[in-house]
């Protein structure tokens, strides 16, 4: 045991909890130590989740700082603004810290504060913390002592437009960063386990909707590191839709092309993805489909030209897992030197 | 407008009050008149459910007792303990009351009170009212004052059953009273609209599970009424299963004959629905199924015999029209002497 | 029954058929008289849809030219490339026809040829036919003989794009018409009663996925419309998808502002829409959702504006009403001086 | 690569096969050297499952009995009839044969001439067959050469009653075995991946039914083996009825008991699979949902007695896994003397 991460688990009565307890359930190296909720504290995991029995051994405790300071690792898989307030103990007690809300998501407090309606608890904290999206600043993560595990959406766009921004930064005029649209459309887990009549079976099933369209919180977090991409301002608009199934992010992003007669769209984003383990460029012609990662940490990008001036590029995600635990249990691999894929090989269930 | 029925409907909110809505608004002798709800009070009605813009032009009111002592009937679609509040007042006022909810279905008010933990209010009144299931007792429907509207899984179970427990009365030991199984499934409306974590469609989505194990309120309901038809003591076991779609439910019915050798099985449930508009018995070797009732007030049964000894009986039903909102208007028309089937001989929406 | 009209339809076995079935059985002035289905013929109609039990008592035909000729107006529920081998006879034997299906559709014969891969089989009357889409159009649909009828996205991208086309086509450069994108994705009946894999219950289920990515037959038909609404040459990049739904389009349009700064867009839809009985402009800020317009002929839109020069259009449909069926009776009361709404007052089914 | 078990799939293109592929793929012992589809012959597997991307690199072949012969063992994913052509000629070239069909699930070649109306190409190694069912059959599975792997429901069946059953066998009179009902409930993906309407997404879809009510191909087989564990003739009724949703089957079983007044139903149960790895009993009281083994070779299994002479036993089962890819792994472990569980330790996805 005394080789393994040492984890524990703030929160964890949610969705992004359970699926965190599924795969750090199954990851090799780790040790799950300790899982808090103050509304279910004494109660056994798998009470809650009946999946998880013969898994999970573990019971709901009260908050124990004791407890959380004595892991290598605290993921809070919490409501936004409790991360930032246990940080700073648990930094000083040696563990790291994975956020999967948004607490050090957006870099700047006075933009947090607005979005999220509360100030920020620990400015220098945010300084110092980490954008745990691997794929766009691996060394950064490996370093990191806070990481702000990126939204589901937000994760799925810069994925998707990483190589047209990065070609933008190195060839002005490439693209215009000014009116990139991501149509967006994301399962019902998104929205968390949560009581709220619009997310009731009977509301969601058999309905498609758009929503969030007086200004969405992953609006100014994806805007933030696009324009760390491109180099340079971006303008995007984001029209989030609301699916009725489960699990599943697709985003299908708009992007005109300027002097980009003789861009190679495919090869360039095969080139920009080549040895990534969890980003998978389909073949020229390809419909990507979300289905194709349920349960896994894997992202599939397909690109389309339909007009010479336009690109448009898909993106499936499973928003559980690549868009929230395991982008964070990839963070922890990289923090502790483990193998980045370990615990993550997952096959998707299919059908 | 003077010819028409004058409608008020209290709650409205729910599934079962939009479903009203949908029917009333269809209805060519009703006048909506007033809806209250004191949760939305001052909300137009198409404001929480988009679907009936231009076609009920009503607010939610306050309570009213004004307003409502002046309708011809007043529907409850309340959580249950709410009618039995309001109703001496508005008989007092010449409305006649249609309880949507479980006020007035068991007879004897220590078993309300025991099943929904809290005593009756009006046991005078509960004496009087009638029990709503047309089919199976049209004239007292006709000149009640009160209606207890049965619950939705008791009427598919009822209608089902009718036809072997009448001739049980008259035939006795033809069936094994005594040994009844209801194996039960429901679409998730039928839970109603509440912020329950169990009703997510995350939860609800790809998943099939029973409840209910420890004790039904439908089922002292269900052995009440069996018991009349049968004219003798049933016994019944009654199993409800929840199913990931949004309205419907099938019935599957398990009958011991006994003495039925000669049976004739199908022409006993053709003779008894003869003439019914609203069951229609299938041709033998039938599988219903629930679509092809949804949105309708229509029951339709097959019935199967596997072994000499066991009758199958298979009962679809919309749970919010035949098993709510469509019996509820099968009452009124009965009431108010307009014919049974007017607005209410909708076609079913398939696919 | 001399003042009904009577109706024919070939085809029928699809959604597009059993759909014309719902509503027309419904219709208070029709004449259902004949049904024809190669395959399905001497089938009772209601052993093949079990939602029309009691509502329509016709057997399948054999295709019978007579019986058809006979019918005041004929409907199309077939495959592409049926209807212009029959219209011929039928119109010299007095009926109209109204085709679902896409052989008069487009304009041109070549077109038609190289998307639909066969030759137009009477280019004289496509010459004659009348785009029915009433709102866009009305006078043409009342006095036409043949009428070929939109396809599904078609009707949601017209209607949502021709406050803004017209508003180019009356005050040039208000828009950018060379980059409109039309965002949609669809329920999976709008695929048709086809025994193909990829609509498989287990395949569509819990997946969201594009489609078409390789060009779509609808969108050199929405490319000719929109090309008359703005009266110059239109660029459309149309990017459909897959909903895991039965029925409901959702189209979300993107188009950019030129010189627009001062547009009341919502004022302009509003405008355009008064009076109109089927289609709903929505509040300022709202979000469509596609149940709202189940089983119904409605379609509702939203207009958003992100940026200032960016116009983002919301459309719901329901694909088998508005998008196909319930289009076709509205064209058919127009073209019997019928009042337009009749036999389509429906309320959608919520939930 | 040496120690590996050499694995060959025959079929694989439907859901059995692609699930077989998904556990293969994952396990750590075996090497999964050929697959077999005249159909598919050279498509690259991935490019029909695309989730199989990056793990699964193989090409279908033509049915190639070279290389079938020098695997280890050959699993059937075909359809009935297949296995029962190839196995001897793999038998005698070394492999064991696992068929996921139904070649080697009657032990009477006349019951399975005239169920799946065929003659049985091979009785004599029918007669060597064993049943794949290791809880109730351990010690014949691994030192089978033929193995007949149970349908799904008869899987969830079996183990439900199995308790029960044998107690009847050590304890007769116990129950009654002329009158058992099982109730089930399956996921439409029991049904494969074939192209028939009445698997479409549009008609599954929010849609309940029952089916297979004038007899299912898993009765017999269920009878044949529940005689089996009784010790005596069993008298089953076997309902199925079709769940809109992926995977899951929930049984539903009901049994009358004799003199058992004093039987502790529960400590039975968890007496009986004490130790088993993929059968849980869960607590008294429990409610088992379909979810919680989504993806897994578990079955969970609650026992509930609502009158002192009845037991309902619910049994929960991923139909692709324990009843069926998953079962056939579990028996390969046992085959070449690997841990039981080995390749099998997946935690459900849920939600």
């Amino acid at each position: 045991m005394s080789d393994k991460i040492r984890v524990g688990i703030v929160g964890g009565t949610g969705y992004t909890g359970v699926e965190l307890l599924r795969l750090l359930s199954q990851h090799p190296q780790v040790d799950l130590a300790v899982i808090t909720s103050r509304k279910e504290s004494g109660t056994p995991v798998d009470q809650i989740f009946g999946s998880l029995r013969r898994h999970v051994n573990l019971r709901f405790s009260d908050a124990d700082d004791a407890a959380l300071g004595a892991c290598d690792v605290v993921f809070f898989a919490t409501p936004h603004g409790v991360a930032m307030g246990q940080a700073r103990q648990l930094l000083t007690a040696g563990a790291r810290v994975i956020d999967l809300a948004a607490d050090f998501r957006l870099r700047d407090p006075a933009q947090f504060e607005s979005w999220y309606k509360m100030p920020h608890a620990c400015p220098d904290l945010l300084a110092q913390a980490v954008y745990g999206l691997p794929e766009l600043g691996r060394e950064a993560v490996r370093s990191a002592r806070i990481i702000g595990l990126p939204g589901c959406y937000p994760t799925s766009i810069q994925l998707g437009l990483a190589p047209l921004l990065e070609l933008e930064r190195s060839r002005p005029a490439s693209i215009d960063c000014d009116s990139i649209i991501a149509d967006c459309k994301s399962g019902v887990s998104g929205a968390g386990r949560k009581a709220d009549l619009d997310l009731l079976s009977a509301e969601v099933s058999e309905n498609f909707r758009a929503y969030g369209l007086g200004g969405h919180r992953h609006h100014p977090e994806t805007v933030q590191q696009l324009t760390v991409l491109a180099g340079r301002k971006v303008g995007l608009t984001f029209i989030p839709h609301l699916v009725p199934m489960i699990r599943g992010i697709f985003s299908t992003l708009y992007v005109r092309l300027r002097s980009a007669a003789a861009l190679d769209l495919q090869g360039l984003y095969e080139k920009r993805y080549a040895g990534e383990p969890f980003v998978d460029v389909l073949p020229a012609g390809s419909a990507p489909e979300t289905r194709s990662v349920r349960g896994t940490n894997t992202v599939r990008i397909a690109v389309h030209r339909p007009a010479a001036d336009l690109a448009v590029v898909l993106v499936v995600e499973d928003n559980l897992v690549k868009g929230a635990a395991g982008q964070a249990v990839q963070c922890m691999n990289l923090l502790f030197g483990r193998p980045e894929t370990e615990g993550l090989a997952h096959v998707a269930v299919v059908p």
